[in-house]
């Protein structure tokens, strides 16, 4: 049942192989001095860089770069944009790069307006911006699709001091003001990075998915796009520069993580709090730890939640439920799951991210088990998910 | 294959049965002086009414009253709504009612600051307002289920003198600034407005699926969408005061028609405008003009959508192929509607509105056809399904 919910989502996207042409146009009303974050410099090898500073000088803005972002971002890195914000007096923060670029521009869009230690305030502790904050405004131009960032408020955060890789989700005031989506743009990035955004996408849906068992729009609205994105996926691994393919894979990945199928419901997110802690101790790619322990978790909770299971190999993978019990065909879901997982070629197990006997125990220490999916996860699940796994 | 597009929607949508607790909270930024437009009075039997006034008291506004919009709203009655803002200087309209309400609320939030002929210049011609513009924000407390007016710009405005019934569909400015979604207050809608209302959102989502065979993840959500309606639908006709139900039926027509799947693709919105020609000539019930002539419509045109009438019969209504030809399976997707028409109590024939030999000319000339669908439909081409359906 749908319970009590406020939707608000004002980014504004511009989506297609022209989508760059709107950006002169898209950061007019956004101040003078705009910050320009990106990542290792690709972007000035494939054409991107170029793009984008021409628009800005269209626009008649004073551009100052900051490079280097990395995947994970670090909160060490936050501190650097945080006085390079204050610095230069910036008005208008523009991400160039994938969900790490854009969480982080986030990160320095709040975190320079406040005077404590933000990570304590608004990661650790996951406060709020007070109502009066100073937050500079946000647009991104995606390079890299996986995390929804462009149309969210989410910023993963990695502290590596303290070994901690927390998400918070900041209000509207925070998200993006404007998104560029040219699904060309995301032609070269590499396939290991292009399949782990593939599954990232998939576990953001899974994760909203596999909670509650009543009759909720936003379980339908989920179940087509996961029949989307696998259709997808299955072309644009074979065929990267599949406009098509990558077009939706695109705007599946923005629709997947922007609330819309999270509406009035409970939410697992356990994949992703275990995930995250992999991640702060293996620094492996994010998709690739939610892949490597997705098949473990969900065969670890699919007892609690089995007419979903069922629900899910019937209506999104076509799976016949004739001949089978209920428990047969959730298996066969999850099986069809590992098939799709193993041709698109994402890890399936932990081991091989780094994960190890030697590790597991502080990876379950890292983890903040949620609430909210079809079992309750405590430190000990936790490590017997990552052994099964190994 | 996704086209070019822009999605931008920043309608406040406040969902639940506690929704209207938000009221006071929403009207606050938008000004002193609020019209509460609203229909016939049943807000006032049904204790709606009561709650808008509390929450406007609450929020300090000086309130000014405009009853009587009429199902089809009138643009003799905008003449009115134009008046009656320039009098009372108003600062914002609140739309308490269902699709009509809020489509009038629009209409006159544009027309009263524009110093032309409004009917001429915003429908017949379909132009945009000035970039300058003058509009009066506008919000919605949604009664009645349907038309999706509570999160996008359409305004349909019917001319009695000139016999036309005119759909202008207006940019993000002219959206609601917000809309109070409460499913409870649905629930005194009567059993034949209600299911009117279902087939609306229904024939929203299939008037921009059948169009275009690519693979496009727009078409996907519509499914979902198609799927959850179908199911809540059932549900609701048996059992009025199911919460589930209906608030699943609440939600599912915001997604329909707020721009999400028909986003970088073709749409066909030839039923709409031919129900809006039998709206003009006979004033019956607008979901009931849909329904009437959609059987005759789509088994007028479903030869040249072959691929995605068979994926409807088999995605949407869990039809099983085998054995059946493409034909065979798409007539059988086209049976299934009919069913589930009848089921649910719509009207499947135009002859039960109104329509007749004597007014089907009158009704084809006043049928603007649109491109974009799988037959370019003309005037004799209107006369031919409108005869079928006699």
């Amino acid at each position: 049942m749908l319970g009590n919910f406020i939707f608000y989502n004002p980014t504004k996207l511009y989506f297609g192989d022209k989508a760059q042409e709107n950006l002169a146009e898209a950061v007019k009303p956004f101040g003078n001095k705009v910050l320009v974050t990106y990542g290792n410099g690709s972007i000035k090898r494939n054409g991107i860089y170029d793009d984008v500073m021409k628009a800005l000088k269209e626009a008649g803005k004073e551009v100052v770069e900051l490079p280097d972002v990395m995947p994970n971002p670090t909160y060490f890195k936050v501190d650097e944009g945080i006085k390079c914000i204050k610095v230069n007096e910036i008005d208008f923060i523009l991400a160039v790069g994938g969900g790490s670029t854009i969480d982080y521009a986030k990160a320095i869009s709040v975190a320079a307006g406040y005077d404590g230690d933000p990570w304590q305030h608004f990661w650790v502790e996951q406060n709020d911006p007070a109502p009066d904050a100073k937050i500079v405004p946000v647009g991104a131009v995606l390079t890299m699709v996986g995390t929804g960032s462009e149309m969210n408020g989410g910023s993963v955060i990695t502290n590596h001091k303290q070994k901690l890789k927390i998400g918070k989700v900041f209000d509207s005031r925070v998200f993006p003001k404007f998104a560029i989506l040219n699904p060309k743009y995301t032609y070269s990035v590499p396939k290991h990075h292009m399949v782990a955004g593939i599954f990232d996408i998939m576990s953001h849906i899974m994760e909203q998915y596999f909670s509650g068992d009543d009759d909720n729009t936003s379980d339908y609205i989920a179940e087509g796009l996961m029949r989307s994105l696998i259709e997808s996926s299955r072309v644009a691994v074979k065929d990267p520069h599949n406009y098509e393919a990558r077009s939706n894979i695109m705007w599946t990945a923005t629709w997947a993580l922007n609330r819309l199928i999270g509406m009035g419901k409970s939410q697992d997110w356990n994949v992703h709090m275990i995930g995250q802690a992999i991640g702060a101790h293996t620094d492996a790619t994010h998709g690739m730890t939610l892949s490597g322990v997705s098949l473990a978790y969900y065969r670890y909770i699919m007892e609690g939640g089995l007419h979903r299971f069922a629900r899910f190999a019937k209506v999104v993978w076509g799976i016949n439920p004739e001949g089978k019990t209920e428990v047969e065909l959730a298996d066969a879901g999850l099986i069809a799951l590992e098939e799709w997982m193993k041709e698109i070629g994402v890890a399936t197990e932990v081991s091989s991210l780094g994960v190890n006997e030697g590790n597991i125990e502080g990876i379950a220490d890292a983890t903040f088990g949620m609430r909210g999916g079809y079992k309750q996860i405590k430190r000990d699940d936790v490590v017997k998910i990552l052994k099964s796994s190994l």
